[in-house]
């Protein structure tokens, strides 16, 4: 596929411009040209030097990610910039990134993956997570209550490592309802406990989450951060590859 | 002794003041008249209704916490709000904050005290983590360099419950000179590397910092945002001792 | 009625949300928990310790004032703020505030209160006063027009004590047509020259607007902050009263 | 005097540069040319054409004031600016304004000169009333105190017709200690409370201070915007008469 | 025509609110009354002292000029202010100033000018050159490609003196597809460059234009920033014609 | 040399730190790394293709440019920025920039070195040219004054190619006293006057400079953006000789 057709199709399949105003993530095409041909994609949750060295052995055109080089703008191109960026020139393998939009995708987002990962009823579910004029996360209902300890044994299939899932457990023993923000979500659990849901899952903590969990009431899933953001990337393999192109998952998690 | 002595001598003896800008915490008193005694002080991590019930058992005057309970203003008293200060109200204690002052401060800080802990040379130290025009951590050398165990080992001992350290080892196998940056110090590993130190320490990490510390090459202990801050309040407890008022701990980990 | 309901009614009759980003004041439930129950509900202008201490005495559940205790954020809960949120906690009495949304309402705010004690013929009436995307007073016509000291007699018949409503007259001798901007509204003189008015009336005036209204040949009464500003909490009393629960009006006027 | 040294050492004397960044006037030559001379110079509080017409009548070359045309730029010249301009034009006198320096300074400012006025003791005085980096008003004691209506006697002799002072007497009853901040004054309330004083003088109020007064214990008095700011002008043309330059005071109460 | 009446009118049809928020010029009339009548029009690219002086040897009653006076209002009338100001009071001469929307109307602005007087195709033309919500430039084709001496000679024609339009032929030698934005529109060759154009007409160049033009490989006409711009104001003034007032058009080059 | 002490030298020695606030222009290292050795270095006004081919062909180690690459950060590695990178990485070139460092440094910078080329007397200058906390220019006098053409032709001697220079002839015919601020200065005309020079030198114009330097009674010259602004750079290369580092200037002219 050419590479303008590849970039503009994706674009417009994630929406990437309805989010340039509250991301400071530079999404879409962050390092290339458009004037060459796509044939084999790696997808990542990080772009950095570990996921990028495994994409030059891959061989691929390009890496896309949800965490990217440029937020903001790269102020200069020295250090880690430096190296990363001329790793993927010197190997022709292009960057596109994808940072809110695959979080708040109602299909193809991290959110959306682990509801679906969790067996989150898919017609209960409805937008969560504002941040301005988008949302970044969503909220469903188990078609059954179930224990505390089964939501935290699913999530923890999510790690390969024996990386832990640490659970606030403040909230009613059996868990029905359920907010979702993929990633570092701990400033949305004042909306979660607003709308009343019985547990809130994100990656990472804040310090602060404990007692405002405990306080709210409301049990809280600190799932990983990387660990619940594979979903997006690889939702969006899957539709290039119905494009005709071949893709690869790059799996390295942080532990964190 | 008086309430207005006790937060003049506290504001002055902390130097509140010099950290009013680039603090979004409203240092000094939060909650509170000043026109009572002191003779009782509790001190704590987190202001919250775990530790203002421990307060209210244990029949102190004051509370003294490093975090507080407004930053940059409490828009309404409604909700978790609500309850603290109406538990502070009711049971006549008042509620006096110190943040930055308390990680910065080279005696008596955060910093300070974990850098005791681990045995940096006191001769050694320097100030670091630049924050606007203060600092808030510290950074300096050991008197013999040790495996990346022994410091771990040594910061697993801060921790009563089975809470592990995560361990990032990107830096040398033997660690001679750290920096420190407590509770939520991400963002100044950036800095740490730039002062080529072996590892750095601090509460807790953020998906980047795993990226970051692996192309950096620096070690990064993420030792507990709870388990590296309670040295501050401790401290400031000898102190107030000093003063002739009597003084508790009040311990409540939060696992993160 | 309970007390969720109470205030979920108000804030959707008040419009409140629409008010949210042009008012420093924080409206709708200020102090307070939303889990109790409404009965007897007192309405003030002022939230201060006079108005605080007569709704005490008069055994309410909630006190509903035009200003409350929040603009922006409450920095620290000491001196005046501890004392008033003190008492209103104790006595177990929730807060209330409407300000911008009870000053633009067409049919309930403080200026159109005003405009039907002066007699602007309710069809002549149009939104006056623009803040933001809000409006904030309104303007219409008398059904003859009168002399200057009509309207002066009229105004003072608000207060109670022998407070004169201060007049400039620099427009007609004979008035018509009538902007209003209750409160401290001398900044919006200017737009009620460009529409034409013969005379604006506002509670209290700044140095600045006797030049103002002399070159522009408009009359400002200023009938005195307070005395305009009884009118729209009057208005919610008899809405609350509908609802079946009790009020009652504290009047403490303030000279100004 | 050549008006270029008559601008230049104006400037000087009242150190106009000190005030620029927290002044929204712009103090100086507002409007007129500096390669005229200057014989006769008029001072007035306020800038308009009730002033401005006067200092027509008397002939000056120049017009000074408390309050000017431009507070952060004239947008358009058009309306009242259109008039005030033309007219100081078409009779070739120049404006010079000084707003901030003529508040604060010590000697020849407003509150200076109602201190003066109201016999604190000098050597008592220190600046007050903090306005970023500079201060605007000042505080000291009498030499004896006296009863409220004392001093409000004294602050009715400012007035030539029949103002009268009001006075929201919360303080003690008699007063020693005062602090004085002229025109505007409210927002320093608190400040003069932090300070102990027994008593504020500022000229006009708004509807908040009655009950920050009647909380805060400090009798206020509002003695009058216009009354409270004459004492600087008047100080001004002072010095001007000692260069040799023949002066008047332009008087016009506004009321306010 | 009575002057309130022309003024309204001028608004209206120039769109004048439409730019109000993204141009620092203050649009519409910026000297002047409006109780007058305008009998004579004189219009003009600049307001300054060259312009005023033949306005006022006209013996015109309205300055219509594409660059005004205030731009985000004027601080001071002192100086260059005061001479051009005080030279329109004294002649009873009015300035009425049309920026941005003179620039991007799609008739009357002076892109549009441009693009005629070069003979772009009227029916290929499309908006151009984004500035927040507005366009003020235009883009289209030719009927015809021509050689880029042959644009540069048209271009040249707009001069009467000696002055050259200088060329950066990094496009094509042919060119059929031409972007305009008059004045100092440098900072828009990135968008002709997103939109193939073969050619980006301009008034005048920044040092920067040089290698982007080079590296985007597009050719750059610096054609004159007075040069471009005086389509509108006639424009206008064939407009004004229309209206039964007499127009006069001054032309004043800079050279520039 | 080392590359790490190559630069470290230079951003001392031109003191790159006291710019950082004000300049746009990320300053010192852009691209590169810094663990390499520095033998050779190529000077050039911009970081564009152009001198970057150039500086690949004479086979440098580093290219030091006055304009760079990174102005408030780099949002996306693409079109331009891609191929300058590109090209300097593939060759191993890395790019250090001094933009205002370059323009104000009274011995090295821009001004210092214009000043210089026409012989204002070195005892007789002073900084000139307000940027914030920083002068970008200088200003001084001629031993003996000169009639304007002789300044003119003596500017025209930068030019290799047939560019004139561009004269707007307002002040006075005979010429003693300069400012100058080169590149493109328009805006510091203003500052010129009040300092009471006889011409103001600069780069490129501005539209409105022309009528400023008429009413002003200035005489400015426009003497060409690239050409007032080689002094700097080719300055820096002297000092870089003589820390044993061989250099070569690299002249593309741009006309503008």
């Amino acid at each position: 596929m050419e590479e303008q057709t590849f970039i503009t199709r994706l674009d417009d399949r994630l929406d990437t411009a309805a989010y340039a105003d509250v991301d400071a993530s530079m999404n879409g095409l962050q390092v290339g040209t458009t004037n060459g041909h796509i044939n084999t994609v790696a997808v990542a949750v990080d772009a950095a030097m570990a996921t990028i060295d495994i994409a030059i052995e891959r061989d691929v055109d390009l890496l896309l990610t949800h965490h990217g080089l440029s937020w903001g703008g790269i102020d200069r191109v020295t250090g880690r910039e430096y190296a990363q960026i001329e790793s993927l020139m010197s190997a022709d393998i292009d960057l596109y990134v994808s940072h809110l939009p695959l979080d708040g995708h109602c299909q193809l987002g991290n959110a959306a993956g682990l509801a679906d990962y969790i067996d989150l009823n898919p017609d209960s579910r409805t937008a969560f997570g504002e941040l301005g004029s988008v949302t970044i996360g969503c909220r469903g209902y188990l078609d059954d209550s179930v224990a505390t300890e089964t939501i935290q044994s699913r999530l923890e299939t999510l790690h390969t490592d024996d990386q832990s899932v640490q659970v606030l457990p403040f909230g009613p023993d059996s868990i029905e309802s359920i907010a979702i923000v993929t990633g570092s979500g701990a400033d949305w659990l004042d909306e979660a406990a607003a709308t009343d849901v019985d547990a809130f899952i994100t990656g990472e903590g804040k310090q602060k989450i404990y007692h405002e969990a405990r306080e709210l009431g409301v049990t809280v899933f600190l799932a990983g951060h990387y660990a619940t953001e594979t979903f997006g990337v690889r939702h969006v393999a899957e539709i290039i590859e119905s494009w005709g192109v071949e893709t690869t998952f790059i799996n390295h998690p942080t532990g964190l």
